[in-house]
């Protein structure tokens, strides 16, 4: 039987000592472990405030984009195509920023079908949609053209079954005063005119895209006003970060294949609230480790990283307690509720460095989100 | 054998729909469950800051003092030299604003030494210090007068023994610019001239004066540059917060004692860091709950409440990780330490009631901090 | 001729050492100046958030009132239905936190018709609307429901003629959790699903119902989708401000009548936007105030209060230059504009004791609004 | 007579539309107004909190850098050697961001001792100290580093007599969490543990370095415990500015000098406090400039810039009446200082893009600070 090559996918978790820090990727290219044309994704946790006006984003976007660009000797805009860099802001509490870098080759599978037959390991694709007008975000354009860019990332990841997919983290844009003008200015509407609530309905429409491609929620469902407001409607599996630095969607898709030649896997379940220990150990089981009170030191050291969402309630209770995050004007809902949510993740992984992403509309059931694990299989 | 007078504690947890919110004890008071004369100590979370210009604790203080006032038909004034109320505010991320309030009553042991022979139950022992002067504030002066407090307190709930003291709750002033220029026109010094840091600095050192009056640190280790530096000096079971609406150190003790009637116990721990959930287990455990994964149902309806601090780790890393709470010029490190601690308890416990108080300046181990947990024997 | 029975108003500005300090009017009444039953408003700066959770005003509200209450012997409640008490939350800057108290008694007007024959006093008039449902809240009933109760107000100020109307002030409520939920499990539609933005709502409503009660808008201009969105229709005296703390409108209407027997005066103008200092000096102007580069300190002496309200400008420009207030996710538009708007004037009358409230909706142009000036005639 | 070379300062002000945004920059080369090479300094105003975690300061300096190395054909390390870039973060109220660029070129001075004879035009001159180690922030050395720093800047600048200078414009360190633990593990204590306070340390120090240089203050009469202590001790003409992305101090100097052939001169004067529009018109009258109420659209088009500097009276009161800046637990005081006094300077210049730097301890009288203005001779 002849080999065939097949994708091989290396990620690394990276300390970062501020937004503008590179070093640890600069590091990773100088050390010989993967090459810059490599790197297909980066996720990052950046130290911002996670709302409008978090620049901490676009500015670690800046910096891994001038490294790459100077290591591949191309541009910046370049680097911007060739590789998905979404940053997501707000470490709140216990949560310590770092960057998730994502580094794909091709291999040859080698004889009788691969390192590992039989079993499926970790593979990536990444897609991007075009550029949406400010009245098409939050709205049915961003769902369809969502769902369309999540089956090119399949297919780019060697993914066909979507029960195969673990994590689907998208980077989507948000409005501004600017671009509420400029759509005014056209005679055009605007899903809402707040620029916070932007964030929320360009995840939220951003995340019933990921649903609809993989089969979760059927397309018809999906009226005009569903989104943001029919919680019934969610993927179990979407991730969507919102942030000013662009106007498209980039979308990385994750998943277990059985033709990639990893050492990874990865799994998920679904947090069904802030404070679901229960949903963080189902999410490392289905990634192979089983946790009891805490996780062992040995399986720790297998754990890459943990991806979740996290979100305040939108019934304003959390297990028929009232909480207060929703009415707060000093704090925003989704900083209170990261902080909650990789505290909880923290102290059964034990370890502060968790990616823990806000606003998890339409991501996970309401008031709580998905959660995934990546492994050393 | 003839019986004598013993006290009976009883414990209640009252959901608040706001910091002026005095309902349900009133509810309370209505039902004859408890009478106004019995209430000896109120301890609330207010959905405030926390910080320097947190009303909320001041108005749920006032809210409380006139109902009672009201009730017992004295000024609020001579409500607040009857019972102590100690407001903390701050309920970040999951956490749910309530009131617990202890009411205490002088009941006949019955024979052969009371119901519950030859076991210790919650007894609950309240004092207060005289005023200080803003420069006496996180000195000397406050640690003494603190540590003499604990011991009138002790008395008054009929506790001995040191080790049976689990839970030492202390409201303590702070600097505001009007105190300090009333100190500079005198010609004194202050411990510090920020007044949000001048919190850290009355709690640190009341919990210090509680250390002193417990044993677990030896005065003559404390000089005066020991208050918010030498964090190897602190107490395991002092719980102290700042307010602006006090000028002295009001005092509550809660422990086990033979001579208590009670159907309910106490219990502590401490948590090392903000994300030991072994901490947590542990306090449940001194108070005879024996936790897994999380508390069973049963278990946790025996729960009358939590009570932890929080902190930001002074080290600027947990678990080897470095965090953000120190360096963030929006959010004050105790909000973000709260929201982290209550989620990990909340989850432990299933329940987002409980009280998480932030600063915790030498209570417990640096970047740690007291729990401990009331349950229904 | 025979003299008859008119209204004469006094107006006391008073400093507070927080949001519960009531010690001023404590010491107004102890004075013999006023009496409790004389009491007919009292509009507060507090110093909290002014957003949802500023429970500052809820606060000053009540120690008012319990002040009152005893004064008066009668319950709290009762006091609430006597009295408008308005607090606006919000002294950013260099504002200064204070309680504007208004007396009001029937005096003889004296031979000759008064005092004062042939000038206009300030005369002020109250009323209060129904409660509102969640549901009516920044739309149509609200605006209808507060235009009635503006021309009640007028008739108890005495005050026939809108063009003697200088000011309207408003305390609107705003929707919580709590109340969303009540709403939608009756099946009810709401203006908007996030708190903060149903402040806005509920004073632009409100804002459109002084507009049409004084005429300045033709009640049939303003459809369904007007409030918030078609910033063409406002008032130029209404001033309203929304609190957690109550479910109906209370009005206070300020003018000049003839028969008033005052010695006050009140004027009014509008800023353009929130630099406008030839607004400043408009409104004095209009109070009988000449103000040149800053008001004469003779002059200062003579100014009791200045109310103004303040906005971020909706375009997300100032002057052609872009400002940042609208897309902060840390501090909201409200309090970047009350700091500059209140700096401005301050910086004209010399005094940082003004009373200025934020988010403008539909009061004044947008970006600027109303500002009124009361002086010693 | 021979001519000889002198320098020509020309000075441009770019609005940006975010920290990352250098496009203006970009524009002003590519029109070759100015070379890469020209650029002596960039003074920006970005949109964060101005506090230690404001990361739009790095981000802003990151941008500019990596365009200026670009154009130049060096690395960014060598651009930060060439040019002094110092971003001040906060553009609270109606502060709008920008960037400053001054460009200085050697040209003729022609006949008859140049285009200006006996006038005194705009000359700028720049330096950099040492690395502080992060003990000496805040201390002697920093003071003493920092004037000669002064003195070599001003001698770049050509100017001799300290009376020429009006605007000392200093970047200077702060300490982070991680400094502070370098710091203590060599046993060395820090002038504050406070990360926030350390910025008030460093930009105090650094004005009294500048105050030393020019004559200001004697050397003598500042012992160890002035800084931020004896507000008696300052310059009228510092502005420092403290970020956490350098560790040395970046000195620019600018004032006027008879060997400058610029178009600009440069004035100044002292706000007295945050609504002292007086000490703004006195800065205007210094430049050549008569503003009565505000100033006629005439002149307005001749200014280029003002620089100012804002902090909140650290006696808790401007003009008598009590403020809150410094008991604010939710905004720095900073924030609401710059919103209060860009506020009055943009009303009198009727130009919301101003630079309005926050902190100014030891930089005008305490509560006030300088006030520079840049003209059109």
């Amino acid at each position: 039987v002849a080999s065939a090559l097949v994708q091989r996918v290396e990620v690394f978790r990276l300390a970062t000592a501020g937004p503008g820090d590179a070093s640890g990727l600069a590091a990773l290219l100088d050390s010989g472990d993967i090459r810059a044309d490599e790197v297909v994704a980066i996720l990052g946790k950046t130290e911002g405030n996670g709302g409008v006006n978090d620049f901490t984003r676009g500015y670690a976007t800046f910096a891994c984009e001038a490294l790459l660009a100077e290591r591949l000797g191309v541009s910046r805009a370049e680097v911007g195509k060739r590789a998905a860099l979404v940053m997501s802001g707000g470490t709140e509490g216990i949560m310590s920023p770092h960057l998730t870098v994502f580094a794909r080759r091709a291999v040859d599978d080698g004889p009788a079908g691969g390192e590992h037959p039989g079993e499926k390991r970790l593979a990536v694709g990444v897609a991007a949609t075009r550029d949406f007008l400010p009245e098409e975000i939050g709205r049915a354009a961003m769902i369809d053209e969502t769902a369309a860019g999540v089956r090119d990332a399949m297919r780019d990841a060697g993914i066909d079954d979507p029960r195969n997919v673990h994590f689907v983290q998208i980077k989507c844009p948000l409005l501004t005063s600017e671009r509420m003008d400029d759509a005014r200015r056209r005679g055009q509407t605007l899903v809402t005119e707040d620029t916070y609530k932007s964030m929320g309905y360009s995840r939220g429409a951003s995340a019933l895209g990921v649903a609809v491609a993989l089969g979760e929620v059927d397309r018809g469902r999906i009226d005009d006003d569903a989104v943001c407001h029919d919680w019934s409607l969610f993927s179990s599996v979407a991730s969507t970060s919102a942030g000013v630095e662009l106007l498209n969607n980039e979308i990385i898709v994750m998943g277990n294949s059985p033709g990639s030649a990893s050492d990874l896997v990865i799994g998920h379940a679904v947090m069904r609230d802030a404070i679901d220990g229960a949903g963080v150990r189902a999410a490392l089981h289905s990634a192979g480790i089983v946790a009891g009170v805490a996780v062992t030191t040995e399986d720790a050291l297998r754990i890459v990283n943990v991806l979740a969402k996290a979100e305040a309630d939108p019934t304003g209770f959390v297990r028929g307690r009232r909480h207060t995050m929703l009415n707060d004007s000093d704090i925003t809902s989704t900083r209170h509720a990261r902080a909650a949510v990789a505290a909880v993740i923290a102290s059964i992984v034990g370890d502060p460095m968790v990616y823990v992403s806000g606003g998890a509309e339409h991501q996970g059931p309401a008031g709580g989100g998905p959660i995934a694990v990546i492994v050393r299989a």
